[in-house]
């Protein structure tokens, strides 16, 4: 079964891939403002090309932060729209001294494309804008209308995300959401992702003396800000691995017996998993590591420091200590009413003559299921079915997706997820790379998926 | 009662005030090999004046580090020999910017002399050596046989101390040492210091993965380093500020009921104490605070840190943590069994599936006691109460003089302090600063220690 916009993108592999090594030259870090030029060189090369393909109205969206780039093709009055998405910044590219080569000259080694930003989220968006402008090239048109939406701040944390799907919510309402971002559970399990856990992230700063003291004239008589920080943070678990913070687990449910049952019969090589990461089993009593990922929230330390971390020693009695906290959150639980459980828990925690600080970096996103009887999720099921040549399994993530949530909050509406990044391809690491394979699995998908929506198979 | 020699002196002020402002120009830093010019300087300084006034075989005396200067005034066959010991290097300076005056350009102000250095041990030594010149200058003799060391090390950690010890022992023998370096406990109170306290240091550094892990994709399911080594740390004392590790108090005997009647006589304004430094009491049940400061060992962590510690926040799990850690000893214990002890203690704390890396920094240095009964107390403590008219209280110090242990170890001898800088002048913080009114005190009391040596006293 031949198709003439997927041959016409089989024949052109090595134009793709020069495209994607030219997109992934562009440093467009959206964490660090030295940087600018790489955003904005990023955004011209998105709006020139999806002009040049054909995309109407395109132009850069913004509301007070990194513009994201917004285009449509809404050649077929009547017939369904679907918002396409995709993000074109990129992760900071420290450690630098740990790359094998550098992270914005993209380089080809076993099959592997090395650079920052390839696999999260240059290569998969270019699979997804390559099929389009395939579709406008080849056929002179899309099979359903099409928006594009291509963010700038999704590596932090999409911050002004919201208030542009607020500002612009006419202009971007379709059916649903396909998103390009996001990564394949495995690279050898064709699967689709159902469900992301939410997160919430916060700073604790405590204090116990005016300065730092000398560990001599004052040690063993004053409290130590290192000691506090530590009991405190050693007591956010209790020994069975659960949190132990009152009203943190308000509002999820008891755990779901058929899908904890499908869980366990996903093939997963546990052994496989924790010796890749030179790691052990560990979490909460009762679960698998599967169900400890996916169905069950966390509360960890991301961070933290005290005193003096410099060279050598140096004999202090330190008088703060930071930590950094996130949550993953599951179904059920609400990012503010677990912002306020951890701070009445560290209130009550905090010893006599330590202040505490304890602040929310961001307001959280709950946690996403996709309906499972989205029309969208079971076109995009048969896609990659007809790409990989096997039926995907339903699996979740245990990270966050934020901008599922945001879309339902702001548009109503749901997203599927088709990606062709893989969860081991180190992208928020040095040396991140993306299989030069999954681009022929993600064009193919692609191209389906376009084909059955057009069908009015969703 | 007159005293030629201190007429002299106190006739002097300015000349010993401007040869101190001289001597403390000089940025002699022993940590920063970038002032290497400046530690030649110091040298070269205390070489020539030592010469000048008299003193034979002077010169520099190293075993691979900083050399030391070396001096001797021997004209008494058959009467005692004491070692006079000073350091002329001194702290780094920065942070430069919170210096109200630059440190190499010493200024006084409100009668305090502000300058790097000043206190620790430029004005102190200053005050010892200008006696011995002054002896020397008026009478042409010294009442007993005099021996110089200035060290250059003192303020990194007396590296090569023992091996210049061991290698100039028949040289620097002597009855006793009579240190200028140290801290007076308080400005209000003439005391003397009977002991200190000894130390070690050690490095933590525990690991659960080979990398840092993304928070969404790996937490919940594998250990967090943070969150072993926080219930690590939170495991080293006990509720009762205990130190909760086997065998660290061996060796200690049970308080002396003497003793801690005389700690209790002392005045002692605990509430301003706390105050000044915005903190509160804390430590091991059943002591007081100078009980804890003097009598008790700490175990205490100096430094720590896991994960991302910059700007903003990273979704990481930690897979290494890291804290320094020091330990302050008393009488009894010795640093190598208290450094087993804990490696025995982290080993057995450390969780499945974490390796920890235990080391020490150094080999650590015993507490001090000056033997109660030792002659030369007596003489400096009766030196004290003639250029203070008060009888000295007998104090201890928290922090640590390793000089005394090494000086015991490597020449089996005694070391008093006789120093007349004050602990609370900032001597390791930005504007530091050395009382003048200091100058006459010390002065007096060091021509009359030099009295009582050589009325055969000690």
């Amino acid at each position: 079964m031949s198709d003439p916009v997927l041959d016409h993108l089989l024949g052109d592999h090595d134009g793709i891939v020069s495209r994607l090594i030219k997109y992934a030259r562009i440093p467009s870090v959206s964490t660090d403002p030295a940087y600018a030029d790489g955003m904005a060189a990023a955004r011209k090369l998105l709006v020139d090309r999806l002009r040049a393909a054909g995309f109407n109205n395109v132009e850069e969206i913004a509301a007070g932060g990194h513009a994201a780039v917004y285009g449509e093709w809404l050649g077929l009055p009547g017939a369904p729209t679907y918002l396409v998405y995709g993000h074109y910044d990129v992760q900071p590219p420290d450690p630098l001294d740990k790359w094998h080569s550098p992270p914005f000259d993209p380089q080809i080694r076993d099959d592997r494309l090395y650079g920052r930003g390839v696999s999260d989220d240059k290569g998969p968006a270019s699979i997804a804008l390559e099929v389009l402008f395939a579709y406008l090239a080849v056929e002179g048109r899309l099979p359903v209308n099409i928006k594009v939406l291509l963010e700038g701040e999704e590596e932090v944390g999409s911050a002004t995300l919201p208030a542009i799907l607020d500002q612009y919510a006419d202009r971007l309402r379709a059916e649903a959401v396909v998103s390009a971002d996001g990564a394949r559970w495995r690279a050898d399990l064709p699967s689709v992702n159902t469900g992301s856990r939410g997160n919430m992230a916060f700073e604790l700063a405590l204090r116990t003396a005016s300065k730092d003291l000398h560990s001599g004239r004052f040690g063993g008589a004053v409290p130590n800000a290192a000691h506090v920080l530590a009991s405190i943070l050693a007591g956010l678990h209790s020994r069975d691995g659960r949190v132990a913070v009152h009203g943190f687990y308000d509002g999820i449910g008891d755990p779901d017996e058929t899908i904890r049952s499908d869980i366990a019969g996903l093939p997963f090589d546990e052994a496989a998993f924790f010796a890749a990461i030179a790691s052990v089993p560990h979490g909460e009593d009762g679960f698998s590591t599967l169900e400890r990922l996916w169905l069950r929230p966390t509360l960890e330390v991301n961070g933290m420091w005290s005193g003096y971390t410099g060279e050598g020693g140096k004999t202090v009695t330190p008088a703060e200590a930071v930590a950094k906290i996130t949550t993953r959150l599951v179904p059920g639980q609400e990012p503010a009413h677990v912002a306020q459980a951890l701070l009445r828990h560290f209130e009550a925690a905090c010893p006599a003559g330590t202040t505490i600080h304890f602040t929310s970096r961001d307001v959280g996103n709950a946690a996403y299921l996709v309906p499972p009887d989205l029309p969208l999720l079971r076109a995009v099921e048969e896609a990659i079915e007809e790409a990989l040549g096997a039926r995907p399994v339903r699996v979740r993530v245990g990270s966050t997706l934020p901008l599922s949530d945001m879309i339902k909050r702001a548009l109503g509406i749901d997203t599927v997820t088709l990606s062709f990044s893989t969860a081991d391809e180190d992208f928020h690491s040095p040396n991140e790379f993306f299989r030069l394979s999954a681009i022929e699995e993600g064009l193919t998908a692609w191209v389906a998926l376009l084909r059955k929506l057009g069908r009015g198979q969703a």
